[in-house]
């Protein structure tokens, strides 16, 4: 850790309730590659004047997440194509006042079902219908998937999500898909589901491919049951590091090294529950 | 240096052109009492917006500096007594949301005046016009002081200054004052008048006491002719080093011992030019 200056670049998050994640991650790769720069998770009192502060303040980056996403849309100048693809956005860059949304979630995921070669033939089960659900819909989507099943109780979110991309909606899985998608909370360390599987192991086993969204732990009940089986597995915290990577990379010009991407993660897990 | 967190509480400087004194300080003395806290100087885009982000991020506090000392007034909802007495403000607290602005130059000077006792009936020369003038003029006034002339060559500002706190103006000193005040940057460390006396050995030897408001180097020439004709002496340093505590107690509510405060200063010195 350098000596705090004056001349730091700073970055920072928006959340209503921050984790420890993103300051320790950019922290720790800012350090890594001598970077004067500095990374700072804030819950803002007030979004509008949170993201004024981005400008006046010249701060070069800032993460958002809940309950902000939609919230800051008519706030910034322009959208990105991976923050409009799912009007949503994660990630503001700010270039001299100009400040552009990303959605490096919806980019993460897009890029893990092209480099791991995840086939768009696949008949596809997501389960959930919040914010990362959207991402991950609308990255199927386009990455070409055709028959996808939205799986929500909640009807009326999950009718509008799979109907915004043109695809199914039911209540409970029934089973038949290749691809198992979870993006709802079970399996999350420390909540009320941590143990628990969003999809059986008859499901998974008669599946080709699984991906949790859920990053937290590494290993989720989800992604050992799938590694088990011997499926083709796309977990959660290769998403979220892949999303942090790629707000990295938006806001510095660099990339990483691998071997410094992972020395960052495992500092930013070796603080977290879990 | 403690590994940086979510939830460090932020206090900034806002400056055209910032220096590392603010940050240097205040961070050492955070490590010094173990507080998770972090400094940072920014030199803002806009005003308006900066001070929206002081808010919108929950910023505990943000000390300010030219040229926004005024342009602040209409941006915070409470002008503490300090600043209201010089409509100048070099200092604004963050009390969940409401913003309150103090100037830590006029009641460090005026703190200074009081604990060292220098007497109210000394006939007083000030030199000098600009903001930190009006800060030291306000202070000899409040202190009691009835005998002060504003030495300016500018007679619009001079002028101005003197009678808005009921004093005389002249555009060049011709002698006789026992208190002799600089507020130029006659002496100040990299500048063009680094080795000039902003009052000749004369002048000095003829007082009774001198105050440079020059903090760098800690020993101005001015300084060291006073100390050398055996005066007493308020310098720059002392004044600045006061300030700024005075910002380190209205933002923590901690008072750092002398000891504390000492070393915060030498570890801010030791980066500085001079």
């Amino acid at each position: 850790m350098p000596i705090l200056n004056k001349d730091m670049t700073l970055c920072i998050s928006l959340a209503a309730r921050p984790s420890n994640n993103g300051t320790r991650f950019h922290n720790h790769l800012y350090g890594q590659l001598g970077l004067n720069w500095i990374y700072k998770a804030f819950a803002p009192a007030d979004i509008a004047q949170a993201v004024a502060g981005i400008r006046g303040l010249g701060i070069r980056g800032a993460a958002v997440s809940m309950p902000y996403k939609e919230a800051v849309i008519p706030l910034v100048d322009h959208m990105a194509p991976s923050a409009a693809a799912i009007e949503s956005v994660n990630t503001i860059v700010n270039d001299n006042g100009v400040l552009t949304a990303h959605n490096t979630d919806y980019s993460a995921v897009a890029n893990l079902l092209a480099s791991r070669g995840v086939p768009a033939r696949l008949r596809t089960a997501v389960r959930g219908s919040g914010g990362m659900a959207k991402a991950v819909v609308a990255a199927l989507r386009d990455a070409g998937f055709r028959d996808v099943t939205v799986i929500a109780r909640s009807e009326e979110a999950g009718r509008a999500l799979a109907k915004q991309y043109g695809f199914a909606w039911a209540p409970e899985y029934d089973g038949g898909a290749e691809l198992l998608v979870n993006v709802t909370p079970i399996g999350m360390a420390g909540g009320e589901d941590a143990d628990r599987l969003s999809f059986t192991r008859e499901q998974v086993q008669a599946a080709q491919a699984v991906i949790d969204v859920v990053a937290m732990p590494a290993e989720t009940p989800l992604v050992r049951a799938a590694r088990e089986a011997g499926k083709q597995v796309i977990t959660g915290a290769e998403i979220g590091t892949l999303q942090a990577l790629e707000q990295f990379v938006l806001y510095t010009g660099i990339t990483p090294t691998p071997e410094q991407v992972r020395a960052a993660e495992e500092f930013m897990r070796s603080d977290a529950v879990g």
